[in-house]
């Protein structure tokens, strides 16, 4: 079952469940994967709700919205599940099947081709409208040294050059999945 | 009196009330001008609380932001005053003092350099830490066609190249002036 809802009335709801970790799912072919944010933002640009994701550039997930633009954001309601959160904020989907690991219950998008996961049952449902990489030319010094750091190898998430390409999805349903 | 808030308590009603329109303020010199909104999105980015305004190339608040980059966004608190909302929406602030002419309160902010407007008491204080133009030639037909239409002549507000620079504002300080 899902109850549709009026996604405004679960902003508060969804912006401080990011201090903590929400899950953006993408989908390509048969494969599912999810990945823990903590940063994105949500409101109104073109007269259209969106969710505006940040995805660094060498992530598998943004291989996976490149090539099929659509993705869920899945939000706990009432407490959080430390264990999903943590799982899909720290492996790759490149290399695991984190639905299958951690044994996700999934249920079919009604709008989008990407499903949504039933343990953070407050569910965004976004196609991407828009993308545009960030000029790291523009980016505070402060924050490219703490957030962007040189030197560091290439393997690792905070690489050398591995700026967020802004995802902005346009939310085109959103429910509890109940 | 201003009582000091979560800003993320209040996200469903800044989300909400940007449906109507909000105010966004800037101050440049001695000069304050604030014009409505109806598009922006809230949330988190490099681990800070933002709001990220749309604001058109050609608009003189664009000038503004450029030159002193910091502004603050007032909503409604309880009922939205239609005058003040259509009167900034509609009047740029190159040709009349706004703040004058409608008889606004203004009360300095705590951290920026720009006022609060104490008839839209919700308020944000925000420094722009990025700001990037938006790539049109990433924009969907539809949207161009509808927000950008071609061959409107210059002094039009939807005027032909007049894209949308988003401004990420750093949430410094919120609360409800009383």
């Amino acid at each position: 079952m899902k109850r549709e809802i009026e996604v405004f009335d679960y902003a508060g709801e969804i912006l401080k469940a990011l201090k903590r970790g929400v899950l953006l799912t993408t989908k390509v072919g048969g494969k599912v994967n999810s990945m823990t944010i903590g940063w994105g933002t949500l409101g109104i640009e073109w007269g259209r709700p969106v969710f505006i994701a940040f995805v660094r550039e060498g992530r598998y997930t943004r291989e996976l919205l490149d090539q099929s633009p659509e993705f869920t954001v899945n939000v706990p309601v009432g407490g959080f599940d430390k264990k999903i959160l943590g799982f899909c904020g720290s492996k790759s989907g490149r290399n695991i099947d984190k639905v299958k690991e951690l044994g996700l219950t999934l249920e079919a998008g009604e709008v989008v081709s990407v499903p949504a996961v039933k343990e953070l049952p407050l569910t965004l449902e976004c196609k991407v409208i828009y993308k545009q990489l960030q000029d790291k030319n523009a980016i505070p010094e402060d924050i490219k040294k703490a957030m962007y750091p040189e030197g560091v190898g290439s393997d690792e998430p905070m690489a050398n050059g591995d700026y967020h390409v802004a995802y902005y999805g346009e939310i085109v349903k959103a429910y509890i999945v109940e």
